[in-house]
């Protein structure tokens, strides 16, 4: 028996009109590519997306089909999602970031259709563009005062084209299964990864992540997302702001902390959220210039552990509450933030602080365990750690075309290539990536436990932890450091910086100095080019 | 092309899952319908209703089979919603409020084949036990020791009962459109009809609830639905509260303003809901005790319109918000909640006291218009009155058995038989029940309008207001009150207190002064009857 309720599908242009109608007038305020600041409204944003999806469908774009993306938040990239959106096509968001070469090569995997391009990522475009055979266009989101010249054949300005179109349109329906929108991950080996997200999985995420515990975003909050919409499913916020009927404030391509905290005081934002480096680079300006937050009161930090220092800075300093999140492109993204719960609040800041490092507990709609390599589910102690594996209905359950197949089971979990420990309230904390986790007689050895600590040696200014092969114990951690300017750090002096703060068992077995340690293009610890480079390294008494 | 992403159906075990894994030890605080609290917390209460869905299974209940209950909200109520909940098979609360005779046709529509009764309500169903064939059991929501003697042979105490399941069992998996609750709508006209949510529909309604600006349940919460459980779907909080990790605190069958302000005190309850009616009793007995609320922050009214003077006391004497809500059985049930938008929240308590005896606006999830009868949209003007529709994913789309199915449209629209005005900021306010608007010459006179002016006459104490055939206008309305005691209103003098407050042609055209008026069993005036009464009534000067 079913119940007699309403075939209503989880659509994202609902949430538009819903933004529309009820909120219609909230304000949306960017910092566009040109320069000025442009203003618009929900109603006004939900009339264009209407032009956009009509301009899409008579290009000939098709349920189903992915249209690329390079772009900053502005009204024009979310437009240009909504527009999508609106006839059931893919916003694929490419990170403007990576690699020429990676670029091209994602947006030929996705055989995007259409490619948005913002001004300042027109150059990446005419370098790659004679390698994209798929697309057909290029929209420089622009208009024809501000088009530059350009060696692109097939390039438009947007305001033109989208000029084509009149706006008497209506939001196809299609199945809330439908794609709505596509990321890549970009592993550390081997290609990326799409993740394929669809309108249902957008909704639902959306309702998760407005709830009060979660991100907890209403009407009357100004969200300014200044994580990329090319970051992750723009972590909810193009959904969750129009949803809750929040204002948003969109800061274009300026992040310094200059330009950030001109947006956050000229427009009253309550809400907002990035990744650590961009709230160190806003503190670091608001100490030199004594500039302080006035509407400012919550800001979620992801991407990277964030350090207590910068929460603890916000909160003291500034009087803003920091939520600490983690989540994953996988994940749509979020998969916890870390708020009190009544058990878990001391009445003192510090020990809440303390706890603050945790990354938090799921909302309802994740489900998360910790388990060992077997597969066996390890307890809920705060100690144990193993690879953390989630499941929900806005969590992968497999890569575009199949790929990446080993990071799900038949039981719909999918290994997020973390370590972490869970404790009894539910707090998840990361501890390691399951590829570099130190595997020794059985045991569980944390690199980045080990990194954190040797990096508090006054002489050392970076430090990597790998782990080599070892007879007895399989696995033995080796440091390696980068000491500071002009300082000469010995072994013993490292090694005993670190006794008696860590269980003797985790003490490396051998530390090196080096004069650099490889990294990422965005700026992690490349640990596969250092373990190739200590391919042969052997520990001392070891054959 | 579909996303991506996992078939994660949305089941409302899933909830409880939740709440016991990541809030396990939150307090549930019952009052027992034998007298004493009783305490047991969410990872309690969830094996218990693992029990009792084995309990189910052993049975022979299997999905989609009905099963009534008669109770107050207490813990074993919830534990029997989530052990049916488990096995797919469907909670049915019946109103015990009900005649018997409707108790009995209600059960014998649903077909139940099990029956959950409260000691309370055991004398109801000794009386129609020989009127329900369906019913194979009649479980008792008790232990032995306060089992009753009881004329039903096939009566047994509950506690019993579930010791017969060890709790060894696992959820049921079946599709999210399952069917997974039934409530029946008391029509004035007509038999009940059943409305039967799915849990897709019960889940996204508890995350729609949820949210800030509805009813901004988060995990620090302390939660009392004082509105029953079998009414209008317990206003979603047997769902919202383990949701979010909110606690939790079960009135039981004592609903007075002392044993409210008992329980809200004594558990810190931070949250609750119910019909103005409570509310009134509990600011008496505050009142005339002189008490005081100390954790209470805010308060959900709805079920009937909210008196100002209920918000105004609520907010200026004891310093707790109310959030004026509207919905129907049909919608699962929350339509609308009056909560302030940045353009709608004036700096002075007043005006947003003023402001707050509509019924507010709908979150993402209810779609909302108002029509004439032709079907046309009317405008938002706040002032434009029409038949209220809805639609979304938590509002039914047939009843039960398909009666009624003149309610629905081919686009799934949902007439609620209420009459609205809805403003530019999306305000609801509900202005009078569709069958009791007075149509005089093609426009709409809302008689709820003018029984609330009449009222306000220092002699009258009740008045109704019906519409009577015209032969040029149609209908016109004619306003029946009762004096108060040893008082003799005038036509005149009514007339009079009316007049410059309303339109011209909104005054009624007649008043009449009757001894008493007619209620319906939940004490509304029944304007069937009345009409029926004054069936052969014409006004002065027609025939």
């Amino acid at each position: 028996m079913l119940g007699t309720m309403q075939h209503w599908p989880l659509l994202c242009t609902k949430i538009l009109d819903h933004a529309a109608l009820q909120h219609g007038g909230r304000p949306i305020v960017s910092r566009s590519c040109e320069g000025p600041i442009h203003h618009t409204t929900y109603a006004d944003l939900r009339a264009r997306a209407l032009r956009a999806a009509q301009r899409l469908d008579r290009h000939g774009i098709r349920l189903g089909d992915r249209c690329a993306t390079l772009a900053w938040n502005t009204w024009r990239h979310l437009e240009v999602w909504y527009g999508l959106l609106g006839i059931g096509a893919v916003y694929h968001t490419v990170n403007p970031r990576l690699f020429p070469d990676q670029i091209a090569w994602i947006i030929n995997d996705a055989a995007d259709r259409l490619l948005f391009v913002d001004l300042t990522f027109l150059p990446i475009v005419e370098k790659i563009a004679a390698a994209l055979p798929t697309v057909e266009r290029i929209v420089v989101l622009t208009d024809a005062a501000h088009m530059p010249a350009t060696s692109l054949a097939n390039a438009v300005a947007y305001e033109d084209w989208l000029a084509e179109a009149d706006g008497d349109f209506a939001w196809r329906a299609f199945d809330e299964n439908t794609a709505a929108g596509m990321c890549y991950t970009s592993g550390t080996t081997g290609h990326p990864k799409g993740v394929v997200y669809s309108h249902r999985s957008n909704v639902l995420h959306a309702w998760m992540a407005a709830t009060p515990d979660m991100m907890g975003i209403g009407a009357a909050d100004v969200v300014m997302p200044v994580v990329p919409m090319f970051h992750a499913n723009c972590w909810s916020l193009a959904f969750t702001a129009p949803l809750t009927g929040a204002g948003l404030v969109l800061p274009g391509g300026r992040l310094d902390g200059a330009a950030v905290h001109e947006m956050l005081e000229a427009y009253g934002v309550t809400f907002t959220a990035a990744v650590p480096t961009v709230w160190l680079m806003l503190l670091q300006h608001l100490e030199a210039t004594g500039g302080n937050l006035t509407s400012l009161k919550r800001v979620v930090i992801g991407g990277s552990a964030c350090p207590r220092a910068i929460t603890e800075k916000f909160l003291k300093r500034y009087g803003v509450e920091v939520r600490h999140a983690w989540g994953m492109t996988e994940m749509s993204p979020l998969g916890t933030i870390c708020t009190p719960k009544p058990e878990t609040r001391p009445a003192d800041d510090e020990a809440w602080l303390d706890l603050q490092v945790k990354q938090g507990s799921p909302p309802f709609g994740v489900e998360m365990k910790i388990t060992d390599d077997e597969d066996r589910p390890l307890p809920h102690d705060g100690k144990t750690f193993g690879r953390l594996k989630v499941r929900g209905p806005a969590v992968a359950e497999s890569y575009f075309k199949g790929t990446g197949a080993e990071s799900f089971d038949a039981e719909h979990w999918f290994d997020t290539g973390d370590v972490a420990t869970i404790d009894p309230y539910g707090y998840m904390q990361i501890t390691d990536r399951a590829k570099d986790v130190i595997k020794s007689g059985g045991e569980w050895i944390s690199s980045i436990d080990l990194e954190n600590l040797a990096v508090g040696h006054p002489d050392v200014a970076e430090a990597a932890v790998i782990g080599i092969a070892h007879p007895k114990w399989d696995e033995r951690p080796l440091l390696v450091v980068v000491p500071r300017k002009d300082r000469e750090p010995s072994k013993e002096s490292i090694l005993g910086f670190m006794e008696g703060k860590i269980a003797r068992w985790w003490m490396p077995d051998d530390v090196v100095v080096v004069p650099e340690i490889p990294h990422t293009a965005t700026g992690k610890i490349q640990k596969t080019t250092l373990r190739e480079q200590f391919r042969d390294y052997r520990f001392p008494g070891t054959s």
